[in-house]
């Protein structure tokens, strides 16, 4: 059944984010980088990380809950290495940070080839997808890992949860061989808690190996999850420990307590961590039957996707879908519920609520 | 029931292994790294790649096979980037150029607290847990991954394999903070073909969604498998395509053609991607409860492996307990079967073999 979506101009959308982010306390700039980041998850379909979620979360565990505090500053500490940076983030509001750490990896990758930011003392930046497809567009290899903000997942063989849903977005600048940048991104658990929730009212089983009850074991029941399992066994274990491991090295510290605000001498928030690859410091410059390097790329996806496989899809496809869609209607779609949480949002922030009659309406 | 082993010291082993790499015409320094990486396999447990079955794999594939060129020498090519470097290995065997990688990833992240180095036809470096295990030992955070030698994965969704298992390696510096490197290494396809061979001779099904069948069906009987699929269903499928991207943005061609030796104007080798991080470079100093950058790690591992965790292993403590019996015994393990492997390799060299009358056995 087609769903009717109202088509919200972007920089109508970006006016009214900006408002509630600064009703809220954050300076203009980083109000600016909520607001493109919204946009941003709304043109990539990213439903999980609009607006409305964004500042829900951010009411609940950001500037609300303890965990952001608006208007702080980023501190750069000294470094020694010219590649590397390490930022003290004050618990600034993630999305801003994330920006600016993606934007200075790629001037670090400009010159030595690869480049690290690692930041300390951060809060949520959401959707790490949303700033690795960002600099893949703009023709960069970038990837984003963070110690996500509670600790909800059991390490493999164990019955407790201990580690987050950490997880992992890489993006490759693969728009001029197949129209779209190639974005990997997941959490490194099987399904997110939303999911578990979401099951259970619906009354629908979870996934197997998705989720423990209380005594450990695994359950396919949402109502007895209590955990979550990593996808994959060890691997996904593995994959969700790198997270912890880099978050250690840079400062977090014990995941259990994370976001869980306490005057124990131990620290509480998450840490970021980004690295951006200039595709040239990899090239060999040899491909074969005279390609360069975006036609090699093509080449080898469409080997990858041939051969019976034409119906497979590319990680960031279905964003590229999106995003395309978004371009096509002239701007951000939005459901019914979710103009209707907007209008609520205005009346929070006293802003006149959108008038709609001037507002196109696309169905899909 | 306990398995009796000879124990064999490494020069020994080592001078046998070097002789029969001569024999097939590598250099002493070729040689030298291949004996090293296979005592490095056994030490580590690690039989699937011990020195038997690494020079099994090269008369198959390698120096046997068209895949490996003794004596060939890697070619350095200029770069205008510090922190990068890219290599043309010229199909030079795969260890050799591996160890030399690291180690040159090693001096660029002393430099500048990120390093990669890039190698364009390249030939298997076997098992690239050895290579960051090294790294990890002395101090550094390393990941290594490569395009596998064959097609043998369907891409999720898919049905003909058009993708390598494709492994991805991470090696992290915590022997001081639990006693040896944390190392998360696996293949992205749920079990390597040889798993799928050992089933079918056993008579045994294979785990469910490790396979498809001719007609891309996922099976369970492995006499009716004829691909492998990714862990973790899309999940792995990405991490899988990563290596190819990347391969693709060194020189790497199309996936269903390498190591299928043809006049055909592709290329058919693999390439290696490797990266070394100063543990320094990500460090912002401020750890909690005034611990150092170890003792963080060392808390935040046990706060995970805490709470009812107690059973869960780390990733590379398997690795790390083999490397412990073999320094207790003194030597390398070796099963009686391996050792008339051995005896056969030393009568193929010309050298006589082990007396083993003077080697000490440790049942297990």
């Amino acid at each position: 059944m087609a769903e009717t979506f109202t088509v919200v101009p972007e920089a109508l959308h970006n006016r009214l984010v900006e408002a509630a982010y600064q009703k809220r306390g954050y300076t203009a700039e980083e109000s600016a980088a909520g607001a493109r980041f919204c946009a941003s998850a709304s043109t990539h379909g990213i439903r999980t990380h609009n607006a409305i979620k964004a500042l829900h979360l951010d009411h609940l565990f950001g500037s609300g809950g303890g965990g952001c505090v608006p208007g702080a500053e980023i501190r750069r500490l000294p470094s020694r290495f010219g590649a590397s940076q390490v930022w003290d983030a004050n618990r600034k509001l993630g999305q801003p940070v994330a920006y600016e750490a993606i934007e200075t990896c790629i001037g670090l990758a400009d010159r030595h080839g690869i480049g690290q930011v690692s930041v300390d003392n951060a809060f949520h930046y959401l959707w790490g997808g949303g700033y690795v497809i960002e600099a893949a567009r703009r023709g960069y290899i970038a990837y984003t890992n963070c110690t996500a903000a509670l600790a909800e997942v059991v390490p493999f063989g164990g019955r407790f949860a201990t580690l987050g849903t950490n997880p992992h977005s890489w993006g490759f600048p693969t728009t001029e061989a197949v129209g779209f940048p190639v974005v990997v991104d997941w959490a490194t658990s099987v399904v997110a808690m939303g999911r578990v929730q979401q099951l259970k009212r619906e009354n629908k089983p979870l996934p197997p190996n998705a989720a423990v009850d209380a005594e450990g074991l695994a359950t396919t029941d949402p109502a007895k999850a209590v955990a979550l399992l990593p996808f994959g066994a060890h691997k996904g274990y593995g994959l969700s420990l790198v997270n912890e491991l880099v978050a250690a090295f840079i400062g977090g510290s014990l995941p259990t307590l994370r976001s869980r605000w306490a005057d124990d001498g131990e620290k509480h928030t998450p840490c970021f961590y980004f690295q951006v690859i200039h595709p040239e410091a990899l090239s060999g410059g040899a491909f074969a039957r005279s390609r360069n390097q975006a036609e090699n790329v093509r080449s080898v996806i469409q080997d990858i996707l041939g051969h019976g496989n034409e119906a497979c899809l590319l990680p960031g496809q279905v964003e590229a879908e999106a995003a395309r869609r978004t371009a096509e209607a002239g701007g951000l779609l939005f459901t019914a519920v979710e103009m209707d949480a907007f209008d609520e949002l205005a009346r929070e922030c006293g802003e006149a609520p959108w008038d709609r009659t001037g507002l196109k309406t696309k169905s899909y």
